[in-house]
């Protein structure tokens, strides 16, 4: 049987997953990694974590398995987008990887912001220039390291100096690349104005191939460093999100998926790239070939979640350590015990600014509308719910842009809740369908791979032999009392808009 | 030598104070007692129980002073208003007292509005006929319980009826009685119109006297019960608030007195009972005669506090309980490690609805600005601020009005927070007075228990003999942090109000 490896590399962890191409999972592993920030602006880590991460959890999963590792015909490779990694003409990294999170570019995105606006959405599906997209980091690099800068032969992310580091090919893929700001997503090639504003050449960029593309077979050295056979097929996945899209059937336009994980991610396959005139939401280059994603993205999901676990949560935190159970599961009791609507107590979830749909970088988290008579459970449950309206405006937005939404799939940490997922199929009065192998980004990988080396004829085919639904839950009985709450949402973000704008600008 | 008694009825409990001329409390005891509730809009009490209650706390300092009942001059009675006790003409109650909370005099409420308005804060300084004041309890048992009405004989506030148990004699005071709506503050004496529009005659109420004059002297069965002489003379307090007033040396203009309790209470001596012409600010008839008080209430300050322990404190509860500490000294030291202005994290502590100085019966609580770098310690924090922030907007209501403003006293249990009387200090940029004996209340009852008796010449003589500062605390170095988040907080207050109207009206 031909086995197909998954490898995923996140932003504090990488994934190694071993697929049949029945979808059955063989072994999984995750390693992580500590992020190096010395200022609330910064993170960065070093190129070679990257690289020995993936070489642990890949050995590892090898030998959970105990599968031959001449059996594994390909290895697809998806990552984070943006961060950053330059290398010398040998090479070899010239300064630790700017991390996507890093925030020092400020000054670089004004910059690229007068020289390429009002044309960026136009070339890149991206809304607004951030500190955060690889351009404005080169530039950083430029103006603050002209030294290094001055070194640069291969500007990589992080996929492509995986894949450098498997097949010594520097490439790339559009999916990968369509944040970099480089990267005309219309045209399927880097946007000259784009390299110039930023003071590079074509030359110092990977090459591009179709997203889902053989990069190349595995060095003798790289084999033997991962454990596996130079024979051995590398995979260029393209960005985790599209491939996760992927691995959750998401692949033509109607299906919506979404991730509530530390944020809630939200993609729509869709044909035309342009077809939200407002220009406000983002869209990627799917790694389906030929099809683009809506992806709206709300920071802080999950993890706001988490944070009020942190701070409110402490003695369900010291139960859940004696008792051997899952603090979540503790909290959500509570919550379960509160009525839909939590009694009028809402949550803006905007703890670090609001996205989409509208971007107010100076919005915060607001508690609104608690009396003497709200518990703890009804802020846990106010989260939830501010979650699944801030999902709701966002499929709102999305179908207001000729989108017709058929179905919509939740993946990620935040799918295992079963309130939460009720809240949301009520919230957004849809079914919600759930997955059997929730890490749909695995999924992705494996299919891509199968389709690199012939496993599958399509992703088509791909999706139909790896992808199960589990089940579907149907809006319940809370539907109009969430229609009312989720008015009462929508008015308090739009009245506060221009309060966050007046008090916590940082401008 | 002397000595003077103190009794308090208040809501949930009555305290007595037994006190020397110079101002040492020599004993004091508080009995609580349990509202009497069906459900949430009702609050009853049997009036007995405020009378065993009485016996019990004045016999008990006796017993702990040891002092000769005989030397006992003066009993002076102050208690809560608005409650409502009806008696036959055997003096008996025909019902349980309506207690001030009593919420169900909606309808009887808005049939006052129609006949009285706009002329009822002309006469009686109540800026709003709600449901807690006195006429409209008594036209709720008119038009809900005839056959009792029918019986009335006497209305009576618990002050007056705990002087009509002590003395047989029916009487009041324009202090204790200027929130009934019967009473004019103005004429000192009863408004004809509202009691002819409460179905009610002159006959069917007590006795007007002034403020702190002697009622009587003890019946003998009251002497017995009580655990003294017959010679005592039993004193009309007044309202609690404005005998508080005195016991904090509130008794000129220039002056104002803050209770953080539960409520967030403000008096301000005034002489021109009509100063506020918005009509906005309730106005009581001092126990001072011919001055008045300013008095803003809040009805939520200690209680958000209470709630969030409550709620969100769970972890210091329980070490308080565990190492014999005091669980609000331990939130406080998480608030202290948080500077000025929490990061910008606001609470609106509307939880029971906004009152002074914009009325918004819809108004409800709020957490505005938390991100994920906020702790408990900014929330904890930001409640304190919260109050100290509508302590300010008060006093600048109060200015507003034309009253100079030359010194705050603070009293109530929220005075005992060193970090919350450093916060007011700052938000409010004035020195905050504390006293020796934070129990005002008790200190003003002994007042004009000796102004009664002739052991003080005045009521200014007896504050200067028993009112004793202990000391003063200045405005410090947050002043500035505290002007900008002042701003800010009359800036989310100001665009949340309409939004509450919308949201939450509970018409």
């Amino acid at each position: 049987m031909a086995f197909l490896l998954s490898l995923d590399v996140g932003t504090t962890s990488v994934k190694a997953g071993l697929f049949q191409p029945d979808g059955r999972c063989l072994a999984s592993d995750l390693q992580e990694y500590r992020l190096i920030s010395n200022s609330a602006d910064e993170a960065e880590l070093e190129p070679l974590t990257y690289w020995q991460a993936a070489c642990h959890t890949i050995r590892s999963v090898l030998e959970q398995s105990q599968v031959n590792p001449s059996a594994v015909v390909g290895l697809s490779v998806s990552s984070q987008g943006e961060t950053t990694i330059v290398l010398d003409k040998n090479g070899q990294p010239l300064r630790k990887a700017l991390v996507w999170l890093d925030n020092r570019a400020v000054n670089q995105a004004e910059s690229l912001k007068q020289k390429l606006e009002p044309e960026v959405y136009a070339h890149t599906g991206i809304p607004d220039i951030v500190p955060t997209w690889t351009a404005c980091k080169v530039l950083w690099i430029k103006e603050n390291e002209p030294e290094t800068f001055e070194k640069i032969d291969k500007i990589l992310l992080v996929q492509d100096y995986l894949i450098y580091q498997m097949t010594g090919n520097f490439v790339t893929d559009g999916s990968i690349s369509c944040t970099t700001l480089f990267y005309d997503i219309i045209q399927h090639g880097w946007w000259p104005k784009a390299l110039s504003a930023a003071g590079i050449t074509v030359d110092q960029l990977a090459t591009l191939l179709q997203p889902g593309s053989v990069a190349g077979t595995l060095t003798a050295k790289a084999a033997s460093e991962l454990g596996l056979t130079p024979q051995t097929r590398v995979v260029c996945g393209g960005m985790d999100q599209s491939v996760g899209a992927i691995g959750a059937g998401n692949i033509g336009t109607g299906i919506v998926s979404e991730t509530t994980g530390a944020a809630l991610a939200i993609q729509a396959s869709i044909e035309d790239p342009m077809i939200d005139k407002t220009c406000r939401t983002p869209v990627y280059e799917h790694s389906v070939p030929g099809e683009y994603l809506f992806v709206p993205v709300c920071p802080t999901a999950g993890m706001t979640y988490k944070w009020f676990k942190d701070q409110f949560g402490e003695a369900e935190t010291e139960t859940a350590e004696k008792e051997g159970k899952n603090v979540y599961d503790l909290l959500n009791q509570l919550a379960q015990e509160v009525p839909a609507g939590s009694d009028g107590l809402l949550l803006l979830p905007h703890l670090m600014g609001a996205f989409s749909p509208e971007s107010n970088p100076d919005a915060r988290g607001v508690f609104c509308g608690f009396t003497l008579h709200h518990t703890r459970g009804h802020f846990v449950r106010a989260i939830q719910e501010g979650v699944a309206f801030m999902l709701r405006r966002n499929l709102e937005l999305i179908e207001k842009s000729g989108v017709k939404i058929s179905e919509v799939r939740s993946t990620g940490g935040g799918s295992r809740g079963t309130l939460w997922n009720q809240i949301k199929a009520d919230v957004c009065n849809r079914p919600l369908v759930l997955l059997e192998n929730e890490d749909t980004g695995m999924v992705g990988d494996a299919i891509l791979a199968g389709v690199a080396c012939g496993v599958f004829q399509s992703i088509a085919e791909g999706v139909h032999s790896m992808v199960r639904i589990k089940h579907s839950i149907q809006p319940g009985k809370d539907v109009a009392v969430y229609e009312r709450a989720y008015q009462r949402y929508c008015d308090l973000d739009k009245t506060l808009f221009d309060y966050f704008k007046r008090n916590y600008s940082k401008a």
